[in-house]
């Protein structure tokens, strides 16, 4: 299986430059584990599922912790069938078969409730795209129940859903959409977009 | 069907409210056509697909013409069975039958080749999500067809397709894109980004 991201961080200040690149030292505890490609649109990530979030995750919350008004957009892929398998991608624990959904929206509460904190609060809005399965919409409300159960939920908006918290919670749910819905080996898509200090929050 | 996108802007500047609110008339001439609402991360348009590009291009030129890197990031919507059926999403014109896959092409190139230069070059990134069917791949590959073999094509990326070129030819070749590919009815979603002005741009 393929995965990876498409990143963007958007920092809204006349320092964009500044503020990514000294965001970006804190990927590189990820390094080792990514293929990382980057061009004026956005930065390739090519690596586990499972490591993604938890990337996304310190490169934004080092990007943000300045106080500037910062937000990262990705657009995340697992197993596109018009991309090459690559042992890079493997995940770092076998999920074996697939749990029923009821079982699968209960992992992803005691895999949220776990997350450490981070100290930095976020606002999240992602669409979660499972295709090429004829009842995608089932993947999708199942992953809607765990969303609406969760305490990072904020509301439903028209073709997205909006989180907010913690970093460190909202990223594990983040993970947990990603990777316990939509087939196993399927083709599952996720757009990201992550606030933090905007001036117009509520 | 219902069709819609969530919008929104990154101005990399001080300045970024500024640049936002200034922007913000180029969508005048669309009000009558769309329901907008906005909150901290992005602005809701729904309405028309045909009218979704063309409100996405005014606004983001409008955005760019100081010269300040800017970057629009879009999650575009048609026919999403979660959301309910709104007159106000009729196309402007009935697209009838869909023809087989090389006439579709071949229609989207006489479209991009007739679309007015704006004069704001762009470059752009996107994904096309035609979810619920078993044959996604094929739709996702006759895009790609049509793509490379526009004038405004850029390249391949992982999990996406590179445009480059006037905001005009871009603009349209991305509403082709979204229209002329998957089910008619179907629900397809397109994740879009749109940049200007950037300094590391080649």
């Amino acid at each position: 299986m393929f995965s990876g991201a498409q990143i963007s961080l958007y920092p809204m200040t006349d320092d964009f430059v500044g503020i990514i690149l000294g965001a970006l030292s804190a990927l590189d505890p990820y390094r080792p584990s990514f293929r990382i490609e980057t061009d004026d649109i956005s930065t390739l990530l090519v690596g586990p599922p499972d490591q993604l979030f938890p990337a996304m995750r310190d490169l934004f919350v080092a990007a943000a912790i300045g106080g500037r008004h910062v937000v990262l957009s990705a657009a995340v892929s697992r197993g596109c069938p018009g991309e090459p398998d690559d042992p890079i991608c493997a995940p770092s624990a076998d999920t074996g078969d697939q749990p029923p959904l009821d079982r699968r929206i209960a992992e992803a509460h005691e895999a949220v409730a776990a997350a450490p904190p981070t100290g930095s609060p976020v606002a999240v809005q992602f669409s979660l795209y499972p295709l090429g399965v004829g009842h995608h919409m089932d993947e999708i409300y199942g992953c809607i129940d765990f969303l609406k159960g969760s305490p990072v939920f904020d509301r439903s908006k028209n073709f997205c859903t909006r989180l907010k918290g913690d970093a460190g919670p909202v990223f594990a749910a983040l993970a947990e959409a990603f990777l316990r819905f939509g087939a196993p080996d399927g083709h599952v898509a996720l757009d990201l977009t992550v606030s933090a200090n905007s001036p117009s929050a509520a």
